[in-house]
């Protein structure tokens, strides 16, 4: 298949990989991962009623008519039982947490008590059976499936997981990923400055990308542009889960990789999207690993991994949510597009009381990666879009680094 | 300082912590820290004139007439340098990234060519000076600070670093932080199930959050209600950059954690903040260790992290961006507040033609931590709101695991 809309090459992609095998994993290092097994709660919490406050177990009927004097009868922390059941005109002392005793039916806080003596307690307030009150089971009864296979493991999921004591479970494995640039032209880490070179910078830019989803990825290093040497690093590569190749997949005298592939038996299944940058992506795939051919310019090569791979990476981990979130923005200044290609645009965001207002990172040339640098979020311009005009509303997908902002929301 | 608006208490935390020393990190393992120095470039990108495409360098003159036939004279490939100048009737093929020849005003893609014989190619296009060149410098030249003091890591960011071959760096040190949870009635990890107890959920949800940020806490464990003890584990956390103790600390009697701190030599700065959860807050410094006293309910523990403490601990790694992302949503259903406090109610976010609509995720009750772990973000309701009724456009925090969603947003 050559040149696919960008929503079919998704589709395509999502279509031939597999979620990968589950593998047990320790709750402490288990942020981020998927749960592969429903899990059970293994007890009723709470146990029992709980006061939801520091104060007092009352009977409400006791105290309807206010201010209302009340024996003090016993104390009830959190983590011991009740000995004595409230009866008429009695109150016992009771901790956040702590069993409600038979008889009472109500709690009043510390703050609408006022201590009389040692053993009298008067209550300013009257309330309505139940009050600060926590039934039993209200958060969960034993057997109930308190978390579903599939769920992404957030700091709430954990504390659920922490709650039903479940210190080891199953999760879904996630690949191993091998990252490879090529081409004469680039110049590694390692080597000293050539005018006539430039620096690799999508073997890291790529590296980053797959961090950035809790993988650690193996880097090859660059294969220059000579078909042995290239055959050599592109088997090597096919060892792992998945595969990034940059640079060498477009039309040019000198683009040896897709040969080279064909050669080491992976099905190519499509060759260019109608997306702008990334338009000379390829996908391919063995009966292992899968492959993605990355243009060469590091922007294309960013916007085709947050586009294609990073979906396909999270579908491999088990996730459910495979894109990244978008927002709404207003555009703070005209925009020219082509139609024809689905286009992404750099942009920074800015928080208004109207909502975001979004600005182009200046040039968008795929040679500048200091745009994607500074971008909270990628324009999605849709493929008959024919400009964009001040104002218009635009859909933003949100970038790592946007989770956060600078000013808080609270008002008072 | 005591019941503090949320505004104050952000304000006053804000103001006493402060961002942590510098250290050297490898650019392999900086993704998530914040730049402590500038950097520049280390040299001009594109360090020459060069071909944004794979096809032949032109003199925009010769093809003003199409289709135009025009001698080849030489191949120049990304990493070699031309040797020819192209002259009138010529052309040169070029590979993309390599060097424009003199002579030659524009490129012209492979595809709006046709090659006729060995040394004779047919352009089919007329086009302007300049068109496919991407000019010397475009991305960056020496000398220039491409990243500021205080940029977030990104794989953007990385990119960039790797351009400039910044194989290390400084950044801002990451704090070390200790969790401490206190109470008879928490049942431990490890202990068997007593339903007496509950268990201990806080530890780990707040490891969690502390995870999340990029940072291994360390695990105190469990402090009884008995002073001597709890002081034991306190002054163990107050070896720490932050000490983050939940429950404990609203006002009850068997509440020992404050006078505990204030014998240890913790200065309380404040306690209790106007919030729903999360109001038996508290915050105090010694001259090393910044300590926040948590509830000791799980939701409203890990509230009072989300707004107090995670802009504390980002602001100690020299971030600028110090607040959960917000967007508007349109409320599916009314909802019940009670003004006084600002409050934070966990949502649901579906995507919708018309934006973002947010469900409550059922009982808000702070002892139920399942609605936390369903949640996709907290919904902000200001402290002077009286309800909130179906429709209402409402602002909501993105949380941990939000940051991607299941549908894409192409329309081609």
């Amino acid at each position: 298949m050559e040149n696919l809309k960008a929503s079919e090459a998704q589709r395509v992609i999502l279509g031939a990989v597999a979620t990968l095998g589950v593998e047990s994993v320790k709750m402490e290092r288990s942020l981020g991962r998927v749960l592969a097994e429903d899990i059970k709660a293994n007890r009723n919490l709470p146990p029992y009623d709980v006061s939801a406050m520091d104060g007092f177990a009352v009977r409400s009927v006791d105290i309807a008519n206010t201010p209302a004097t009340l024996e003090l009868i016993e104390e009830i922390q959190a983590g011991s039982l009740p000995t004595k059941t409230v009866q008429a005109g009695q109150c016992s002392r009771i901790m956040t947490g702590a069993p409600v005793p038979q008889g009472a039916d109500a709690v009043i806080r510390v703050e609408d008590s006022k201590v009389i003596s040692t053993n009298s307690i008067q209550i300013a307030v009257a309330v309505k059976p139940g009050n600060f009150i926590r039934p039993h089971g209200e958060h969960m009864h034993t057997g109930d499936v308190v978390l579903k296979a599939g769920t992404e493991i957030t700091p709430g999921v954990i504390g659920v997981l922490a709650t039903v004591k479940a210190a080891q479970f199953s999760v879904y494995r996630r690949p191993c990923v091998a990252i490879l640039s090529t081409g004469n032209e680039l110049e590694g880490m390692d080597e000293p400055i050539d005018p006539n070179k430039i620096p690799d910078s999508n073997t890291y830019a790529v590296m980053a990308q797959v961090q950035a989803l809790g993988i650690e990825p193996v880097l090859l290093g660059i294969a220059r542009d000579d078909p042995a040497e290239l055959e050599e690093y592109l088997q090597r590569g096919l060892d792992y889960d998945m595969l990034l190749v940059s640079g060498g997949t477009s039309m040019g005298e000198y683009d040896y990789v897709r040969p080279c592939m064909e050669k080491l038996g992976v099905k190519m299944i499509f060759w260019r999207v109608q997306t702008r940058p990334g338009h000379p992506l390829t996908f391919g795939m063995t009966d292992k690993t899968v492959i993605f051919g990355l243009p060469g310019y590091p922007v294309s090569s960013m916007v085709s991994f947050e586009e294609f791979v990073l979906p396909a990476l999270r579908h491999m981990t088990g996730n459910q949510r495979l894109h990244r979130r978008t927002i709404t923005a207003r555009l703070a200044h005209p925009v020219k597009t082509q139609p024809g290609r689905t286009e992404f645009i750099r942009v920074l965001l800015t928080h208004t009381d109207a909502g975001y207002v979004a600005n182009t990172t200046g040039t968008q040339s795929s040679g500048v990666l200091l745009s994607m640098a500074r971008a909270d979020g990628l324009m999605v311009v849709p493929a008959d879009c024919k400009g964009l005009a001040e104002g218009d509303q635009v859909t933003v997908q949100l970038l790592d680094g946007s989770a956060f902002q600078e000013n808080v929301c609270y008002r008072e």
